[in-house]
């Protein structure tokens, strides 16, 4: 980090500064410009955080350089992280993962018959929440714990993978032995303590990015995670709200080759809240893999119209398995299988 | 609500949103419009939300015309909720609320220092907390439950009243005994169960608008505390995200008017995270209070140059009475005292 | 348009409704529900905007329900639109169309070689301001009128067909002997004297979404050229402006396929300006073409580092044949030719 | 402006830096960190903007820490500018300037009978638009040139200044006779030939913040009218584009003390456009005076029923009137007059 000074700082405000930084355990080095004075301050692990230094007299501005980011960062590890599940599936390697499944779990006939229809498209992960985080108390809120058992009914009878949103940190150790990922959603994205309790599972976690972070406050939400132990974290880019009504929200994929650049981490991309309109879903995942995604989450329902939650953007199966024919030229066009 | 058939439905289509509609429990009522049918849906306690008949084939589009929020709405209340708590403390009523404190509790020292500060001024709340949301892991997470004794000590030094931050559904069990008012803040609006949480407890809850939340949202939140049976929500507006980054964050007072038309709840305003810049706050301040805010919540540190925290935007207890005195003719100006 | 009466509206308030919509030259039709009456507004094209019904007594809401724009729909036309240019080149066609080249024509050097290096490419449109819309009047302000003859001579010397912007009214006269396609940019997008001037022009005009511009707003800019005779617009997308600050701007591909469902006329994607950052050119033109762009426009700078604007964003002729290549499996893949 | 390198950046970079600077005329000053160098580059009149090396090998990031605009700036002009308007109106001194009027000119009658209106209650500028920017081609674009005969009636009836809004270059010239000042609507504040010339103006000239412009380009914006001579800007906020749709814009006042700090020049508020809702005008405006505006714009209208633009957003003269007398106390709340 940089403390800029201002041009008219005197001689004692410099060391004012330095000072200060010293007692934060920052070693400093004053470099002296034609018109102002640039200190270089020195972190390492045994340092505090040296922004309250802006806060002093003659202080123009404080310039961080380095990623406050560290295990999520691309120079902590190079190489792409795949997260390795069970089955031989991947998520980061050259294939890409398709998650499906309804918004939420309603009944054994239903995840069971959407998840024969996904699974036959060629989905190996199910989606399916059963707490729901609803703007409304009075919205349907999931089906709460009793899903675990049709989860589990339905991953042994389809042989699929199984993920569920996790909400509350005790739902970490709850719902840990009924799948194969658990999932952060955005309006979590900043629960920390929930971020932490995922970090102590053993189970991979979907994090999804919040409706206004910034791509390094998602990266320092993963880092949450990574940093109590979990190294299996993946992203997912779903929508940023921005003044742009006509669509739910604004899917940014500019941020899937920003996050390659800065994070080793997979990055993969929910176009069905990302658009919020079934007819945007296909052109959106194309787009999404051609911008160098992991992987998709869709919203699949076997009967959109009767669904509890997210009616309007859920798609059948069958427009599912018409999708995943569509995604393959695009997948291979930019050197990857599925 | 109203479901809008296109102009080209087929009275088939629209026997099938019938249909679905009294599948839910809505009763319907069809008008049949020069160019296109519009349906009434009348909705009543027992029935679910019409939200999936926008999927169906002929819809338009859905248009509700009744707030989602009931608890927190002007038409369920017409008066004024004030808060009141102990000591004769009024939050909503004629006198303008003045909470202040330092971002985090740091020690004893600088609670209580701080504390006498802010009293001597004027205000009667003191802010403090102890668990500290921050963006990354590696940054000053709060003194935690030890600070509890802290601010027992203050409260009854001082004869102040203390509010405290939860985070975790479990905090509010652990501060209620020591604090006066639980506070909510932006990044955990929507977690349910903590809104749920703090809607059992008998402490008056402050909630603080998330970043990126419409008032709408805002509103639903606090009928999440509501729902559960605490009636006393004090709204706080804290600045939303926007594109403008010339401030930390961009104050919306427009909202404050547009809550008291919508809403009986109290609604206050913190300028200390709603510009991040120590310069903007007295100006907004009285601003908020010119626009009908019903108190302020000011981030005030004995020595903000060692904050562990929001070191930039905190002022001292002499500017914080400064501005106090300077508040006194705006909060006169519009018929409120202070 | 629809005007929904608030429940507790008085006869006498619907009949000032009434009178005040004749008035307009709107045909009313109101229709009883059972908790609100709503007023069907028949709008021809004689009649008026109901807007201004909203204010009176009684009013909830007004519902728009038919769009604003009427050339520019897809209702109005069902067909795709085919911009037909000199030398068999179209947009909108099955071929994405290639428009590169410099930020600003600076030289008859700069500007021919490297129209020479994006010709082999691929492109058939080069681009080239000479007025340069620039935030600070200190900074370089483009060439001016001389630059039309170094365009003329590039054009003459290679083939290509050109393209330049356009800033004041006076431009499109000025300009149009020497170009084959007008540019109108974003900061111009409600530059309304402008947007008839060009629609006055024969030469096609490729129109930019503004940095706040929704979708409905853009196909109204494009409506004021098609509605002065010119029924040749390209819309662009070149990203929006956000909380995002990480990139320049926000791509917003959601765009794409909604500007498809909406409206006849093509659309391209300007990853340049789009993502301001030249590592992210290449995966998001990709992701543009996956969306069902029908073309790109990319900045292509001989020598970038040397560049009078938009230095940070131009990639070399280089970078932009290997770009090409890429691009040519992503178009097959979604059944384009390039 | 200093220049970052990367910490692994090589002698050779270092050196091909400091040659590209001076061939843009920028003195350079290297300073070597313990991780890094820095590079102070010494901007003067005759050099130009060292934007471009940010492109080059071995750059991390450009560090600007001067203001790119002059005239405008508090370090340029250390009073605050006073605008002096015929009559002994001023604008930007201890008195509040109300500004207040129709959205637009439509006829005569209208206008007189408002004017009359606001006048009483104390506004001294009268505005009205002859030219209206519109989103649509359908909606009423303004009565055009005609309008100036009304508005010089007006002006010699009642005796008040007007001003009028100015949307082409060339409407500068046609106006000026007839009105006190110029107006340049949001639409606008990137129109540059029309900044450049209400700079060649002698009138002074109101400039409306765009709706997505940060105030560093609000200040660029005014800093193209002053450069061409004309010292007398007005600056204006009226509303900004961010998700919250529940108004019609996000009135941002933090704004307002930021102008304040960084330029000499007055800055007004607009709270019609600015919420959209008449209902929040009243406490938008004490809110703007009690942040430290100079000024107000208020749209009033005889019967805004019958409004030919924003109907639903104009208020009576009646309640103006009394917003006038609510004001007066807290414009003396915070040293100001009305």
């Amino acid at each position: 980090m940089f403390v800029v000074m201002k041009r008219e700082a005197s001689a004692e405000q410099v060391r004012g500064v330095r000072n200060a930084a010293e007692r934060l355990g920052l070693k400093t080095k004053p470099v002296h410009g034609d018109r102002q004075v640039v200190m270089d301050l020195l972190e390492d692990g045994q340092s505090q955080s040296g922004e309250s230094l802006g806060t002093l007299e003659g202080v123009q501005l404080l310039l961080r350089v380095s990623k406050q980011f560290k295990l999520a960062s691309r120079e902590f590890r190079k190489a792409d992280t795949v997260i390795r599940l069970p089955g031989g599936v991947e998520i980061g390697g050259r294939e890409i993962a398709l998650i499906a499944g309804p918004c939420s779990v309603e009944s054994l006939e239903q995840l069971l018959e959407t998840a024969r229809g996904v699974k036959q498209a060629g989905a190996k992960i199910l989606r399916g929440s059963i707490f729901k985080p609803r703007t409304s108390p009075y919205d349907f809120q999931g089906i709460g714990l009793k899903g675990l058992q049709i989860l589990e009914a339905v991953k042994e009878e389809t042989g699929m993978l199984v993920e569920t949103e996790v909400m509350h940190p005790d739902h970490v150790r709850q719902v840990e032995p009924f799948v194969d990922m658990l999932r952060i959603g955005s309006r979590n994205m900043h629960n920390f303590d929930l971020l932490k309790e995922a970090g102590r599972s053993e189970k991979p976690v979907i994090l999804k990015r919040g409706l206004s972070a910034t791509v390094n406050e998602l990266l320092l939400a993963a880092e949450y995670i990574l940093n109590e132990g979990n190294p299996n974290v993946v992203l997912c880019e779903r929508g940023i709200r921005t003044f742009m009504t006509e669509t739910r929200n604004t899917l940014d994929l500019n941020c899937v080759p920003l996050i390659k650049q800065l994070s080793h981490l997979p990055i993969i991309v929910d176009p069905s809240h990302g658009t919020g309109n079934p007819d945007l879903i296909a052109p959106l995942s194309k787009a999404g893999i051609a911008a160098g995604a992991d992987g998709l989450m869709i919203e699949v329902h076997r009967n959109p119209k009767e669904a509890l939650s997210d009616a309007h953007q859920q798609i059948t199966p069958e427009k599912f398995a018409r999708l995943v024919n569509e995604l393959k030229p695009v997948a291979h066009a930019v050197g990857r299988e599925l």
